[in-house]
C-alpha cells in the first residue's frame, strides 16, 4: 500500500483541485467516495471539484436536471436508517420530500444537517469580535431587500435554506461579547443544545402523560430554586411562565385569591377596593398586571426610592396606613430585587417586617436579581427574600439561559391550583392510572405551555451551582471594573454614586462641547440627544449595543448591563473607546 | 495520476479496514486526512480505524488518558474557525470548555454536532411505526431510575450527552404516526429547523432594535392570517401569544377596554357588572380568563349547544336579554370554531347578527378550527368569522407548527396598544432612529416575548398555502375514514350522529360483555371504566395514544383527533385493532 504524501493523493490541499486537473478522473474518484455514509462522500466530491460550498453536480443530475432523487438510495433493511446524509439537490426538492414522507430519511437528515451547518457557522461567528453585532437596516429597507411574503405555492428546500441564511444575516448577534443591550444576553452552548432537544421533543407541559420527564424536571428544578430562596426543604409551589411580566401577574392573582377567594367566581365587584404597592423604580409589569386583572393602575401605589433606587420602607408604611384610612385594602407589596435601570435591591427585611405587621402578601420581583442567589459573595443583597410569599426569578436573564425561562415560586403549596383550576375533564381526567399530582397544568393560566425547564436543568447539570456562581461573579466583577474605569474619567458622570450592586452601571457621556457647561436647560436638552445619537451610530457601525433611557427629570443616560459570560475587560474598554469615538463631535 | 479502484485506495469498502491491515499506515493516512476541514478528516480517520460510530483513540490519549485536548489544534489564523469538528473525549470536558471560552470552537462544534446526531436519530425514530410511542414509567419509577437532581458540581459533557439520551428515551414521540392524544401532534421538519434557528438567534420580540427580521415576519404573517380571516387588505392588529388560553384572555381584555377604557386605570370597581357568553362546549380558558381579569367565572354565561356541540343562537339571544334585564352589561360573546371535544363549529353568521344587534364584541376561538381557513374545501365551516372583532388561531394545532404558536388577531388597529401600553422608557425610547411603529412590545401583556413566528413563517414558505391545505384536507379525510369504518361496526357507538365537521371522532367502544346490555346504571358505571383501562394499557404497551373523557352525563368516551400529517389509513386501522385487542376482555 502506498504511503500518504505521495503524488497520487487526489485531494488538492494547495491551490487548484483534482477536478481542474482532470474532470473525468475526479468524477471517477467521486463515485468511489460516494460509498461512504454520513455525507463524507459528498464532501469529498465537493473538494474534488474544488468547491466545498457549491452542491456537487452529478452525472445523473446533469443528464436529467428535473429529477430530484437523492443520489444514494437507502439500502438499510431496518429503521432508523443509518445512512445519515447524501448530497441532494435542494433545487428540486420540497418539504413534501421530507419525513414523514416514505423514504424521506436521507433527504431529511441531509436537510436538517445543512440547517445545522448554517446555525453552527452563525454560533461561531456570534462570539467573534471581528464580526458585527448587527447589520442594521431600517424597517422599510429590510422589507424591500428581500421578498418576505407568504404565497400559495411552496418554495424549494434550496430557497428554504436561503431564507435561513438571510434571516440570520440580519439578526442581532445576542451572544456577541459586545452586545450589552438587554438584561438577557449571551448564548450558552448547553442551553442551546437543550433548546434544540426541546424542539425535537415538541410537547406540552400540561400533563405527566405527554411530558413525563419534563414535568419531573420542573418539579426537581423548582424545588431546588425554592431551596435557594431559603424556604425549608424547598417546600412550596411554582411554575415556569412565559416571562417575568406574567410571573409577576401570577403573584398578584394568587395574592388576591388568598385574601378573597370569592373573587374567582364573583369578580372584583364582590370584594373591597384593593391596592398594591411597589417602588417607583419597579418594573412596569406590576402596573400592567393590575390593569389586566381589573384592579386598575391607579390602585398601584408607587413608593419613593432613595437616590440609589431602593424603596424607602418608611414611605411604604406611610402609604399603607394612608390607603387603609381611605378604606382600601392593601393586598400586595411587590419589592424588587434588582431594578431594571439601576439594578437596585429593595431592603427586603424591612419590607418583610411591614408586610408582616399589616398582613400583606410580600412578592419579590427578582426577575433580574434572582440569579445572585447562586453567588455566595453576592446573595446577601437578597437577604429577607426567604420571608416572601412569592418570588419571580428569570434564569433567562442573569443566568444566561436561552429565552424564555422565568419561574414564579410560591411559598404556600396548593394555592395556585385552587386559584386557577377549572377541572377540564378532557385534559385532567381523574381516573388515570398514575399519580395525578404530577398533572400540574390546571394551576397555570395557560392551557398549552412550552417546555421552558429543560434548558435550565441541563445547564445546571453542566455547570453545577458553582458554575453559575462563577459566571455571575465574573459579570459583577466586570461591572465594577467599568465603574472604576469611568467614575473619575474625564467626560463621564455617574447617574448615582457608589459601586453598583448589580451589573447595571448608569452614566452620562459628555462630549467635549458639553464639559464644564453649567447646569441649564440648554445643557439638559443637548445632553438628552447625546446617547440616542451615539446609540444610532453604534447600530449603524454595528460594533456594539448598549441601552439608554431618561428617568424622571434625568436626561438620557447609558445603562450598561453585563450578563454575557463572553464579555471581558477588553470588551468593556472597547465600549468606552467606542462611545468616545462616536460621541466626541457632538 | 492513478485511477480509482486500483489497490492503493486506502478506505476499506468491504469487510475489514485499512487499520486492521496495517495500523501504522492507517495512522499515517489519517494524518493526511486531517488536513480537511468540516469534520471530514475525523470521519475518514474513524473509517480508517474501522468504526465510524466509536470515537477514535489517538496515540496521545492512549498515552495520557486524563488529557482532554482536542486532537486538532485550530491553526486557522482568522475566525470563525473553519475546523468544524474534531474527535474529543467528553469524559474530561465540561461546559467551560465550550464557547465562549478561548479556542472553544472545535469542542463546541463537536459537542453540538453530537447532540444533533442524537436528535436526528430521535427524529427518524419518531416516524418509525416499529418503535413505541411511549416507554411508560410511573412517576415514582422514573424519579428513581435516574438521578435527575441538581448539584453544586458540574457534570462532564459526556454526562450531558447521556442526560440528553435519557431524556429522549422517556419522552413521548409526539411526531409518531400513532400518537393521537392531543390537538397538537406531529413533528414538522421545516418547523423543527426553524425552531432550531430561533434558538440560535435567541432574541426577544419586544423591539425592532433587537429582533428586526422576526418583528417584520410577525407583521407579514399576521397580515396574511387576517387576510385569510377575511378582513379587507389584511388590516387590523394582532400578536403571537403563549397559547390559545392567553389569546382568548387578550380578546376578553381588549373587548372590556373597548367598552370601558377607564377600566385600565380605575379597575372593575369603576364600571358596571360585565357578562360574557360562550357555549357549554367551549374551552375552559374563557372561564379562566374571566377569573383572572377580575370578571369572575359566574359572569361567564354558558349557552346551550345542540347535540352536535354547536351553540344555539336563540339561547344566546335569550340569555343576553335576560342579563340586560338584570342590569348586567354583556360585553363579549366567545364563539368557538372547532370545539375541543366534538370539533363543532358554532354558527358564526347567526352569532354575528346577534352581536351586531346588541353591540357586543364578537370573539371567535378558532384555536383548533382556524386551520381550516387554509382549505378551500372546508373553510365554509367558518363562514361569518370575517365579522368577528377578534380571532384566536393556533397554528400549533391543525397546521402542525411546533409548540407554541398561537395568534390573536384583532380587527381594530391600535386597540391592543392603548389597552396594554405602559410606556416603559427604558425599552420603548421615543427618540430612536427608526420607525417606532415596529416596536410592538408595548401592546403585549408580556414584557419579554419568545419568537414564535419564525417556525410558522418558514413552514408557510416551504409548503405554501396549498401545502397546508393538502395536509389539512388529508387529516379531515382520515377522520371521515375512521367515522365510516366504525359507525356501523359491532361494538362501537358514536357519541353524536353524523359525519364529523373537524377531525374529532367521538365514540364508545363496547367490549363484548357490554354489548346488548340495556341502558342502566350498571352499564354506565362499567362503560365509564372501559376507556381508562384501554388507555392505560395502550400507554403500558406504548403502541398508540388517544384521549378520552366524560362529558356531562355521558360516560367516558374516546376522542380521536387527527392533526398529524404522518398518519395514514393503516394507522387508523391499527388504532381500531388495538382498542379491540386491549379492550375485549373488559
Amino acid at each position: 500500500m502506498a504511503s500518504p504524501g505521495s503524488g497520487f493523493w487526489p485531494f488538492g490541499t494547495e491551490e487548484g483541485s483534482a477536478a481542474a486537473e482532470s474532470p473525468g478522473t475526479a468524477r471517477a474518484w467521486c463515485q468511489v467516495a460516494q460509498k461512504f455514509t454520513g455525507g463524507i462522500g459528498n464532501k469529498l466530491c465537493a473538494l474534488l471539484y474544488g468547491d466545498a460550498e457549491k452542491p456537487v453536480e452529478t452525472g445523473a443530475r446533469a443528464a436529467s436536471p428535473g429529477v430530484a432523487e437523492p443520489r444514494l438510495a437507502c439500502t438499510c433493511d431496518k429503521k432508523p436508517c443509518a445512512c445519515q446524509k447524501a448530497e441532494v439537490n435542494y433545487a428540486f426538492l420540497h418539504s413534501t420530500d421530507l419525513l414523514p414522507t416514505c423514504n424521506g430519511e436521507i433527504t431529511t437528515m441531509s436537510f436538517l444537517q445543512d440547517v445545522v451547518d448554517i446555525l453552527l457557522q452563525y454560533v461561531v461567528k456570534s462570539f467573534d469580535r471581528s464580526t458585527k453585532v448587527i447589520d442594521f437596516h431600517y424597517p422599510n429597507e429590510l422589507l424591500q431587500e428581500y421578498n418576505w411574503e407568504l404565497a400559495d405555492q411552496p418554495q424549494t428546500l434550496e430557497e428554504i435554506l436561503l431564507n435561513c441564511r438571510t434571516t440570520l444575516k440580519y439578526a442581532i448577534k445576542t451572544g456577541h461579547p459586545r452586545y450589552f443591550n438587554q438584561l438577557s444576553t449571551g448564548l450558552d452552548m448547553v442551553g442551546l443544545a437543550a433548546d434544540w432537544l426541546t424542539s425535537a421533543a415538541n410537547t406540552n407541559m400540561f400533563t405527566y402523560e405527554i411530558a413525563p420527564v419534563f414535568v419531573l424536571l420542573e418539579y426537581v428544578t423548582l424545588r431546588k430554586m425554592r431551596e435557594m430562596v431559603g424556604w425549608p426543604g424547598g417546600c412550596g409551589d411554582g411554575i415556569f411562565s412565559p416571562g417575568g411580566a406574567i410571573s409577576n401577574m401570577y403573584a398578584m392573582l394568587i395574592a388576591r385569591f388568598k385574601m378573597f377567594p370569592e373573587v374567582k367566581e364573583k369578580g372584583m365587584a364582590a370584594i373591597p377596593r384593593l391596592v398594591a404597592f411597589t417602588s417607583e423604580h419597579s418594573h412596569f409589569s406590576v402596573k400592567k398586571g393590575a390593569a389586566a386583572l381589573g384592579i386598575g393602575t391607579d390602585s398601584v401605589i408607587l413608593i419613593r426610592c432613595d437616590e440609589r433606587g431602593k424603596m424607602i420602607p418608611s414611605d411604604l408604611e406611610r402609604r399603607i396606613v394612608e390607603a387603609k384610612q381611605k378604606g382600601f385594602v392593601p393586598f400586595l407589596v411587590s419589592a424588587t430585587a434588582g431594578t431594571t435601570v439601576y439594578g437596585a435591591f429593595d431592603p427586603l427585611i424591612a419590607i418583610a417586617d411591614i408586610c408582616k405587621k399589616y398582613k400583606i402578601w410580600m412578592h419579590v420581583d427578582g426577575a433580574w436579581g434572582g440569579g445572585l442567589l447562586m453567588s455566595r459573595k453576592h446573595k446577601w443583597k437578597l437577604n429577607g427574600i426567604e420571608r416572601a410569599n412569592s418570588v419571580t426569578w428569570n434564569p433567562h436573564k442573569m443566568m444566561g439561559v436561552p429565552l424564555q425561562c422565568s419561574a414564579l415560586l410560591v411559598r404556600e403549596e396548593g394555592l395556585m391550583q385552587s386559584c386557577n383550576q377549572m377541572h377540564a375533564s378532557y385534559l385532567f381526567q381523574q381516573d388515570k392510572h398514575y399519580d395525578l399530582s404530577y398533572d400540574t397544568g390546571d394551576k397555570a393560566l395557560q392551557c398549552g405551555r412550552h417546555v421552558d425547564v429543560f434548558k435550565l436543568w441541563l445547564m445546571w447539570r453542566a455547570k453545577g451551582t458553582t458554575g453559575f456562581e462563577a459566571q455571575i461573579d465574573k459579570c459583577l466583577e466586570l461591572a465594577e471594573y467599568l465603574y472604576n474605569k469611568i467614575k473619575n474619567r474625564e467626560g463621564y458622570e455617574m447617574v448615582f454614586d457608589g459601586k453598583p450592586q448589580h451589573t447595571n452601571v448608569c452614566f452620562w457621556y459628555l462630549p467635549p462641547s458639553l464639559r464644564g457647561m453649567e447646569d441649564s436647560e440648554e445643557r439638559t436638552s443637548r445632553l438628552m440627544k447625546v446617547a440616542p445619537v451615539i446609540k444610532a451610530r453604534m447600530m449603524e457601525y454595528g460594533t456594539t449595543m448598549v441601552s439608554y433611557q431618561p428617568l424622571g427629570d434625568k436626561a438620557n443616560f447609558f445603562r450598561m448591563v453585563i450578563s454575557n459570560p463572553a464579555a471581558t475587560h477588553q470588551d468593556i474598554d472597547f465600549l468606552i473607546d467606542e462611545i468616545e469615538r462616536l460621541g466626541q463631535d457632538l
